[in-house]
């Protein structure tokens, strides 16, 4: 009961850390909120119900999926969404031609092979690394769309008409998708990636000259072992070690930004090649954290010899912010 | 065209590299395949298409998005489904007997502040790390089955009934994903999790090792120097580093497998923080090979002077997996 009474506290400050951390997320939150009550309007409003019938549905349930954090995703999701719609629609519709033309007990065992068939090797490529990587969802579409129209071909006869009128619902749903990520508030790939290689620079620039301001004055150090996690050394390295999925991530959705690749193709995997090196770096520096810590330590005498020499080179925690600053700038405003 | 006349050798050798490096991978995709086709047959089969009717479209869509590879990424996914469905089915229910009160505009004013409140509560919603983690897919689906509920439902008057008959369909997709992922050579997401734990392992005794022998001998330096990505040491260390976000995906996914709950909680948090311990073993590992291969080297004759006892304690590569092959036993034999 305890921990109950103490669950409304921790909920609001959940509520609270999760919006201040990202003031995005809450954009994000009332955009989608909005375009899920525009695409409701076609349901209610009684003029435009007469036009499109049950079919709203459909845009409805492309809001709710293609609808993602940032433009990139948007995007990536939206396009593969389409790709996969399409193909398979034109695959399916070949599949029925041929069908149509032979008995009705053929045709079940013919349908029920193209389905067996289609849908194993289909499977098996999404594990292609390629795809994998950059079409796994709309190979999970193509799927999807080719057994429903398959399938449903066999009772009902007028399957165009049908796959025309969804596909005016599905275009409004990507259109107001598309509205509300390119022109309202739109959240960039990009400059998350961009902001985020800038903090790991300088939480790595911190960490080092963290590490030698200890190794000099060592006076502190029995007082900071003891709360590890708040460590600045720890702090400074701890977001560059697990990097790698999230900036290809977010790499990849940046390349499907229009924003930059109108002047020139902007070299987002240079910035995951950085992460690379970033992280290279990261892991010296969690080896120097590990001789701060080991118990076998140069005596405070022999320190101060390379003191000197050492604090000289260590970069102050204003050169990385200056190496990156203006790109920051040019990146913001291209 | 140089390239186009690659392209079917390239493509097959994708084909064949993908099945050679796990074969489940041909197993999995034979299972969706044969699913996808016993859902078909309700829909080509007279005497059940007459019980089922059009609604034979939700088992194909469920088989579809719930069958993964592994039998816990299949249950998560499955219950998380479930889960969200029903919360939403209520809600909606809910809020259209509220609805169904008052009069017809203002009803219509209704829904469209219901959709717009719960849209973007709920998308804030997963921003929550807890929420995040354990139940991103329950949530999007909550989402999805809300607004297609309470949409429809200003203009259907039968919702109940079409709800009671998709609930069946959906029954038997799921059925026949729990009988595919859990009977049918079951793919485990725990055995994956061990293995790699193992490999993990194995790879970095192979690296110390070959770290102490390029340090010893350095004769052979010079060649070895050229092709990086073939280095023993950088090999061995390679798969521990990025490995973050795969062992945590693993051990969720772990964590719902019924096989080992049985007599116990199996300890799947365990090997993730094995695994956080082994990555920080692999940053000192890179820190080894970075002097290895730094320009300021130790003479050969002060390196003789502490070869004995290095060697010595060095693991040898029988070593871990002495130490994790009886566990290994163990977790496939329980």
């Amino acid at each position: 009961s305890e921990k109950l009474k103490r669950f409304p506290g921790l909920f609001w400050q959940t509520v609270w850390r999760v919006g201040r951390d990202d003031p995005r997320r809450v954009v994000h939150a009332l955009k989608v909120g909005l375009s899920l009550t525009l695409v409701s309007l076609l349901y209610l409003l009684e003029p435009l119900f007469k036009g499109i019938g049950q079919n709203a549905i459909w845009a409805v349930m492309t809001v709710v999926v293609v609808l993602e954090f940032t433009a990139g995703a948007t995007l990536c999701k939206g396009l593969n969404r389409g790709l996969g719609t399409l193909v398979a629609g034109s695959l399916a519709f070949f599949i029925g031609y041929i069908a149509e033309k032979t008995g009705h007990v053929f045709r079940a065992v013919f349908i029920g092979t193209a389905v067996f068939v289609i849908g194993t090797t289909t499977t098996y490529m999404r594990f292609f690394p390629y795809i994998k990587r950059n079409y796994d969802y709309g190979v999970v579409i193509f799927l999807l769309t080719f057994n429903l129209i398959t399938v449903s071909s066999y009772r009902v006869s007028n399957v165009l008409k049908i796959a025309h009128e969804r596909f005016y619902t599905i275009a409004i749903g990507c259109g107001i998708c598309l509205v509300m990520t390119l022109f309202i508030f739109p959240i960039w790939s990009g400059e998350d990636l961009h902001n985020s290689t800038v903090i790991k620079l300088e939480g790595l620039a911190k960490s080092i000259e963290a590490c030698v301001s200890a190794y000099f004055n060592d006076v502190e150090k029995e007082t900071t072992q003891e709360k590890s996690s708040e460590d600045p050394i720890y702090k400074g390295y701890k977001a560059v070690l697990d990097s790698k999925s999230q900036d290809e991530t977010l790499a990849l959705h940046a390349s499907w930004e229009p924003r930059h690749s109108r002047h020139c193709r902007y070299p987002w995997q240079q910035y995951v090649k950085l992460g690379a090196v970033l992280r290279h770096f990261g892991y010296t520096v969690v080896a120097l954290h590990g001789c701060l810590q080991s118990e076998i330590q140069t005596p405070q005498h022999c320190r101060i010899l390379f003191k000197d020499p050492m604090t000289s080179t260590t970069p102050s925690k204003s050169q990385p912010r200056l190496f990156l600053g203006s790109n920051k700038n040019q990146a913001t405003n291209m």
